[in-house]
């Protein structure tokens, strides 16, 4: 038996791939990803047309796939996230078929369940060895935690592993094994490793972005969550590192070690772990080369499947046994209903990622925003786009106030004992449009392109074509 | 979501045990396992009746379960091994149902196929947090590797961890993930330590055992395997880690780098690794203490599931990548057929195991056993049962001489060449009965009590009842 292929249109055509079919991709190599367009490019080469693309992200690297949109070599799409380049066009309505976005954890319980069927999962494996042992942590393409191509491997009927870097059977330190692997390809080059790592991960300096933060650690000191076992996530922009940096700040004052640390790993996290202020994190993505390293060489930090971070169809999942996620948002509405799929424009810009799924698993969601951004309040009548439902959503937190969710009114008393600026969400709305004045609101009532799943699979809101 | 349950029977009734189920069982406490007694007494105690028992392996401490087949609770037994006196009970005729035996790949495969259906799998975990999350690497009863019930955790509808040692969670390091598993019970003790570790793990004194040892591994030096990049596979028993020793010397002469070594684990191939004579170690089971320990502290000591190590099901496995594996035999016939399920009188003792697996995909397959036993030839007319099909086996060694598959013809020419005793097998059988005389030829006649599956699933020998 021999894995190995020459090159990827062989591997294309052995797998395969026909007119009508779903392929699939995984997003750790983020910005820096050559592997998506290699391999739509080569497939446009062999005349084939009428894919769907299941992609867990799709970043602006990925802009060539709009030629293929055009020419009908991609007709369908479905993320869990899309960047802003990709994400105009769509708005646009270059596509006919809507776009389906789901969560994290909603994309992988959906291959679990059968509802999201892949036909050929292309896997971009940093390092892989000739019978299709793949690991993200090794190769000049290191990526760390392979974590949302779990679910391609494992129910896509065809799998091929594109990688950069072959190593002798058997590979070590094994991610995906072979036995769900087809065939293997070895490219010049799977990515871009200085783009792997992309966006915001130092801690913001931004005197807003502080206070919020401030404010967001504060309420989860009051909370009552923050205690020993304490587990805990937060994302890797300017302003979350920045909460975690508070929350960092209590912990060792207070000596309380918490049990784990999730999300999208930064080097931040790391340093909190190190230093005993968790015993472990559970990575499903890396966002650095800290938190690459440290998955490599720390035996505490450990790689989760996207199942086993937030899927609903598994039998519990690291979400489920999470404490408290700071969380943000373009757009929250009266009914602590989050945007993160559109800007206030309705412009696609974002998706839940794992959004949805940490609001309804742990026990305290916090949203953290600016009050006002490019002029315009964050709190709205109506979100745009319900990502994330309000009943999953426990505070919002901005530099003039703090919205709680009325369904938490214990919550809402520890906080306003503790002398925090608790408002009423319709009071945080009036102080925004009090300097922006009412807005108008905008609307878009062009036709679908694209529409929401929730976590479970069910739909839970479109999002319409801008004119 | 609370999966802790206070007691195994209202595990049991939860997971909702009816008369007619399949229930399962993972053998890595060996001779040491507490659980599949424990269950089954439960099981009985509740009036339940007519289940089949999938146990990877049935050993002598599950002698009770003769009582649960006589009174009908068990009434259907599938296992890939099964030891002398649950064996002696079904040859003698107790149970109606044939037991079914599989290999340790075939039944991972079964199970991942279908035709192998699972409601309810009871998994004795060393080390589980309340969420389910299961490793064998810790606790009291560590077993090391927990490779055979993965399957079990992944197919059965229901999983019930039973274990006695919690952790808080999460797990830091994690075997069998949370989001197979949906309750766990915490008990006194698992296991009696001291025979987790159970079976000759020492190299054999015996002369005839030590020239058997020396003459299979001059057989894989001169077959051409025995270079950088060597995979090999021994067993526990003292002859086979006494070919260990001699395949040792040899690599360390002549600076032999190997990939790697597999099957049940001692802390012989641990300290082969740990000389940098193999660079890592795929663990389904670990036979000793040393192993346990190995697979814990050691990076390059990987855990493999049944699925990675031998099924037919997935789209390869280890032993597709197997150099040279060294096996057993009761007997061995004419056409190479060996039987590794009943003694020479016909009464069950064994059992496949990896046996027919790593015989089909390794490169080389050496037998060995004394020609003699208990004044009985090795090799007969035609085995008992038929195990592992002669077209996998490649050389039968024994002390009196060295018999190649007529199929080998280049192997058998590098052998003649390097002047081993090379002799046709009718030769070896013929040595035998000089000395102790043609035997009288037993053959049992009574009614089928086990079916012997091959590793596809398809019944490849049966077995019939001993008057």
């Amino acid at each position: 038996m021999n894995k190995l292929r020459e090159t990827l249109r062989e591997a294309i055509v052995e797998a395969g791939v026909k007119d009508g079919m779903t392929i699939s991709f995984h997003h750790h190599l983020r910005n820096g990803d050559y592997v998506l367009n290699m391999v739509l490019e080569e497939i446009a080469a062999l005349g084939i047309h009428d894919l769907t693309v299941n992609a867990s992200s799709i970043f602006d690297v990925h802009e060539p796939i709009i030629e293929h949109l055009k020419n009908k070599v991609v007709t369908g799409l479905e993320v869990n996230y899309m960047g802003g380049k990709v994400g105009r066009a769509i708005t646009e309505g270059i596509m006919e078929k809507p776009v389906i976005f789901r969560s994290h954890g909603g994309r992988a319980g959906d291959m679990e369940n059968g509802s999201s069927k892949v036909d050929v999962a292309f896997i971009a494996a940093p390092c892989a060895d000739d019978m299709g042992n793949l690991s993200g942590k090794y190769g000049p393409s290191a990526c760390g935690s392979m974590g949302y191509a779990f679910s391609d491997a494992m129910y896509a009927d065809k799998v091929v592993a594109v990688t950069d870097h072959l190593e002798a059977y058997p590979l070590a330190d094994v991610s995906i094994p072979e036995g769900y692997v087809d065939m293997v390809v070895c490219v010049d080059k799977i990515g871009e490793a200085s783009r792997i790592v992309s966006g915001t991960t130092r801690i913001t300096k931004d005197p807003v972005g502080l206070r919020i933060a401030y404010l967001a650690a504060q309420v989860v000191k009051h909370s009552g969550y923050l205690k020993d076992g304490f587990s805990f996530q937060t994302g890797a922009g300017g302003a979350s590192l920045a909460v975690a940096k508070y929350v960092e700040e209590m912990m060792e004052k207070e000596h309380i070690q918490g049990s784990f640390c999730m999300g999208g790993i930064t080097g931040y996290l790391v340093s909190m772990m190190k230093k005993g202020l968790f015993k472990t994190i559970l990575d499903v993505q890396c966002f650095d080369m800290e938190a690459i390293e440290s998955i490599r060489d720390n035996a505490n930090h450990q790689e989760i499947s996207a199942t086993r971070y937030a899927s609903p169809q598994a039998k519990s999942c690291a979400v489920d046994s999470l404490d408290v996620v700071i969380l943000g948002a373009t757009q929250v509405d009266l009914d602590f209903n989050v945007n993160v799929h559109t800007d206030s424009q309705g412009y696609i810009m974002g998706g839940s990622g794992g959004h949805c799924d940490t609001a309804a698993g742990s026990k305290l969601s916090i949203v953290v925003a600016p009050l006002i951004r490019a002029r315009l309040p964050l709190i709205v009548d109506e979100v745009l786009c319900k990502s994330t439902p309000g009943e999953t959503v426990d505070v919002i937190v901005t530099q003039r106030g703090i919205a709680v969710n009325p369904k938490r009114t214990e919550l809402k008393e520890l906080l306003v004992k503790a002398g925090l600026p608790v408002k009423e969400i319709k009071e945080l709305k009036e102080i925004a449009e009090a300097i922006t004045g009412v807005p108008q609101q905008v609307k878009p009532e062009g036709r679908v392109v694209a529409k929401v799943l929730y976590r479970d699979g069910v739909e839970i809101d479109t999002i319409k074509s801008v004119k």
